[in-house]
């Protein structure tokens, strides 16, 4: 069902090709209409597709008796529960109505009256209800760089980190999708020279570059994922903005961990770019050394080529790339981040959030996080209207976007955006 | 709406006064009958009431449009989101229904023959769909005790522990109801002697003993809950055992906390206790020293005296209690964990889970968690069979129970029961 072909598939649909959603994308997303209508959709080129008007119009006839009720639904969890053989079916399908080969020109007609809209003429809704949110800790450049700078920097990585993919829980409630504004939050910090802590406004508010996979199938309490079968337990990838306010972190994570530094906000992505999508852009990861235990052997390519970038825009500014990273530097994988999470017999759920940490790669213009970018404020980044930055300020917007490039075909993971407000 | 007047309530179901579910008490929870109908019920004396079965009898008419439907819902979530004002009213309305002096005798014969069931005859459910849990760490007797075997004796709580309570995210997929078994985990470990990690079954399978409380009412993201008004959140209060892996728990917790190790499973009580039902329990809590911000400090009484044990049943053996504690001896109270949770504007949903972190005294014999009672294996605990424990067996059972005393009336929290099995 997956395989590596790269091979452009044109649509009648124009400029599919350039702007990163040609008929080889199609990800998954829930539009609202300014009829107050809500779908599920897909997009090509610079339109969305109503998948629920998809649906009526009888274009999924024999896939699936479920389609018209899950694609009228407020998130798509219903829709990825019904499994890969659906999701693999509906991709060929539309790749078919949507393909230039397409000689139906009535229904192409009826299609574009009727299940087509710009893009700019929607807003995206969150995609998914998160059932469970983890958050990895994956990337070895970002955790060296963290220990260095808040532990020892002859010691930086802490001794369990090259065993097992570093996790932790996270808040599921307050993941929000791309647009929604976030209020920068308060708290308890320690000031350096302070005895005791205080209580006001973070002053080092970052924002964390992620990718987060979503989980495409239920597993009962105590059941174990093999490393082998992980990946038909992902649906697909979105971008993840894991805001974090560094002086609360400070004072309150030991010792279990980030937990208000994190939980006032994290932004996704509109956009699940399906795994079989992606495949084609699979490539070998790092090495892993001292060799993993056996139930973190995965084989390669266990890792995927996606570009990323993030963009700070001022207030009334312009867009400034920060950071270009990318998501195939990680040292632990999606198959053996779930490999390990379930390893214990911890149940997944349709709808599961996993994030995999900070992605920084070896040279600084690479850091995925303004800690690390700006050495916890000591080397400040320069925009072009000549303000400095050490961490965010209000008003700020933090814009990040994701693609895979390769044979002359573009994946695009959309953007994650989110603008910091004042406290309210 | 919420006194500390003790009345007992007497009811034509007889034995309620001596079995802790009295009139006083009405928990709430969701029953399988034999028929194979599932639906929310409160409990009596030994007889569990039909709540929705009720609404059908038209009981609860003028109350809420809606009780007939929530009633039938295989989670109370719909139900605790009505809000107090209906849940008090429905209080009011079963105090009437079954009390004494109900002189209705048709009514009470059609209940009577239509409405009850023995619990000896219903499987308890799990009682509400976790949205997101959160376990604090608020015993200073616990995390003194755990600072003191795993960092400093001289130093055993760390800086921020009087400021704030300290938490953490949890996993909501794999907390399920009394009479579930939990499989023991396997996992990475770090032996002391090894320079590598070992892969396999935990030897430090242990429970702590806990109390969580489940949230009424939503907020939105940015928002915070003052202290003051933080009990209004709060719908009511369910033992809890949060099952933990000690061996995989110290390989894997630094730098971002327990993972792993307690996301195997974690066990609650079939009843939620309303707060309303608590009310004539409240007591002051421990002094806090140094003073807290302002944000976190409480109105006395900030507490609630509910005396908890835990008992260990081997395999075709007795129970023997291991531990005596009580709720009561909470340094960081419910209102001061929301109120602190939400100061950054994390957003909270009806069905969110806050379990207290391990409940243990100032004696040995009250510390609520194996660890330590052994004080890590150091003193065996020795069974009436003549057996040791150091940490749990398999085949062991812990059951948690629960009760609030007063002026002869009596509050019971049901029993939280597991069964360790092997590994599969």
């Amino acid at each position: 069902m997956k395989d590596n072909s790269l091979k452009p598939i044109p649509s009648w649909i124009q400029g599919g090709e350039n702007s990163g959603f040609p008929l080889n994308n199609l990800p998954f997303g829930i539009a609202a209409f300014n009829s107050g209508l809500i779908a599920a959709v897909t997009r090509i080129g610079d339109q969305v597709v109503n998948l629920h008007k998809l649906a009526a119009l009888d274009v999924f006839s024999g896939l699936h008796a479920k389609l018209l009720h899950v694609f009228s639904q407020p998130v798509l969890n219903d829709f990825i529960e019904l499994g890969p053989q659906v999701h693999h079916d509906l991709r060929v399908r539309l790749q078919q109505v949507f393909g230039l080969d397409n000689t139906d020109k009535q229904q192409i007609d009826v299609i574009k009256s009727s299940a087509l809209t710009s893009f700019n003429a929607v807003r995206m809704l969150m995609p998914v209800k998160v059932t469970d949110y983890t958050d990895f800790y994956s990337s070895i450049e970002h955790a060296t760089n963290v220990g260095k700078m808040f532990r020892d920097p002859e010691n930086a990585l802490l001794p369990n980190w090259r065993h097992l993919p570093v996790g932790y829980h996270g808040r599921a409630s307050s993941i929000v999708v791309s647009g929604t504004s976030i209020h920068r939050p308060m708290g308890q910090t320690k000031p350096v020279n302070s005895d005791a802590p205080v209580f006001g406004l973070t002053k080092m508010l970052d924002f964390e570059l992620e990718m987060a996979f979503v989980v495409g199938k239920n597993t009962a309490l105590g059941e174990h994922v093999p490393i082998g079968k992980a990946r038909d337990y992902i649906f697909g990838l979105m971008l993840f903005n894991d805001l974090s306010a560094r002086d609360i972190q400070s004072w309150e994570y030991v010792p279990l961990g980030p937990f208000l530094a994190k939980n006032f906000g994290s932004v996704v992505a509109p956009w699940i770019v399906t795994l079989e999508a992606l495949y084609p852009f699979r490539v070998d990861g790092p090495a892993q050394e001292p060799e993993v235990l056996p139930y973190l052997k995965s084989v390669e390519p266990r890792n995927f080529d996606v570009q990323l970038e993030v963009s700070i825009r001022p207030e009334k500014g312009n867009e400034n790339i920060v950071c270009r990273s990318n998501y195939k530097y990680m040292y632990w994988s999606m198959d053996q981040q779930l490999a390990h999470h379930t390893i214990n017999g911890c149940n997944i759920t349709v709808g599961d959030l996993y994030a995999s940490g900070t992605i920084s790669g070896r040279d600084a213009g690479s850091y995925g996080s303004m800690l690390e970018l700006t050495w916890r404020g000591a080397n400040p980044l320069k925009l072009d209207d000549g303000s400095e930055r050490k961490f965010l300020n209000d008003n700020d917007t933090v814009i990040m976007r994701g693609r895979c490039q390769k044979d002359g075909i573009e994946i695009s993971f959309g953007e994650c955006e989110t603008k910091i407000l004042a406290a309210k």
